[in-house]
């Protein structure tokens, strides 16, 4: 489950997909920093970067009923405090491919290359239609695996 | 589309439902009130709130396809600040039911009973297959017709 | 209060911003579309964008405690129903300043050019220390009027 | 960081609080079940429900600067899609209590009783004026140690 180690994912020199975000004015709680769950939201926006890099955009997949890949797990270590208007690079930084599943690790760095967070996601591939597991689709393998 | 005024939502004696909401921890924004567009979350709530009184409780109409009602039009004024903790009554003051639509007016009131905010919302009955207005569901016009 | 016009707001050729905007994967409700509450998300994005041009960056205002804004009122017409990936251009169409308050009118578009919504919003300066009512800053006026 | 294991979280017979929650309208996503980050919340609403129950209710906690703890890391295991109004009872099942920091362990049950998801958040006490780290209450640790 927790296949990346902390330090495999701050240390990283690999990035599958960047993507650029900024703490936004709701995203902040009633403690004024950036709610822990809305940094999820980091993730799958880098997430979806990454698919739409690799020719699977999410909106056309789920239109296209292509493959489902719900997340069966998902944790966030957070290190520094992120504030309204913080600028943040969402890094991809490492894939973990198996026949029915993905694990994504993620590496938040803010705008003087500190490490913000980081985190990782697990997908399981289930058939759209019956909801079961099976296997992901050889495109996307194929890309992942490098 | 404004069909009520501010002061009948304000003053309305009438009250076809009531939800009692919390603001939310995350619900408050870097200026650190409540996020105006998240006051819009508790109109909605307490209009499956009124749905389900009625016998037509939202996840069951979804589930089975009995009918659809895209919002066509909200809006809120906005009275007090609202912050973390603050417990407030969401009325559903007023309905105004045409033959394809209805309008909710909203009277949302602080512990103290003060007028914190008021709100419309219009909804438009679709068919859940084609999207094409219809009218809307007997049953529903019975009960909120009075 | 509802100072624009939905005609207004419609055919305005004058767009004093605009700001590109996706549908999120979690944008979107349990009837399929984008929940009305977050398109609200799109006008503040777009206003947040407007404030950075005229070199006023919210993030730096409300830091800097050099004035706050809280809405007093916000009402959106949704035409076109709004689907997971759609790209909207969302435009603040006109603004109109008062001695405490502006009005700022909000187009959105799709990828079309059709007009998928039409809002407005009105806030209402105050000083962020009293939470008084107060002029706008001069600097913001002289910008906004023109 | 991973304190508690899966199996702890789904066979725990303890209960130190539970909340019961209902999946919102607009918790669900494109792919028609609730997005994972949503579930948090639901976590960190019995969090709250949890601190209320023990005289420190958050919004007076935060009001009063009387400490602050913020989330160094969070995770969830979902079992099971939940679908726009499913009930659910989140259990806070254990917490275990460091010199400056606490674990929380939660476990979901739809209203089958079945397992939908397990999760843990580590928060770490913080001085609110400072951001340093400090022991944590002891008014907390008493009634939390049990």
């Amino acid at each position: 489950m927790h296949l990346f180690q902390r330090d495999d994912l701050k240390d990283s020199t690999t990035s599958l997909f960047a993507d650029e975000i900024q703490v936004r004015f709701q995203d902040v709680d009633a403690a004024g920093v950036a709610y822990f769950a809305r940094v999820f939201d980091y993730l799958h926006a880098a997430y979806e970067g990454l698919l739409e890099s690799v020719g699977e955009p999410l909106p056309a997949v789920l239109a296209e009923r292509r493959w489902a890949a719900p997340l069966r797990h998902a944790e966030l270590d957070y290190f520094l405090p992120l504030r309204f208007g913080d600028r943040l690079t969402v890094h991809v930084a490492l894939a973990h491919v198996e026949p029915t599943e993905i694990t994504f690790g993620y590496r938040l760095e803010d705008a003087e290359g500190r490490v913000a967070a980081v985190g990782q996601t697990v997908h399981t591939f289930v058939d759209p239609k019956t909801w079961q597991r099976c296997e992901l689709p050889s495109a996307l393998r194929r890309v992942l695996s490098g």
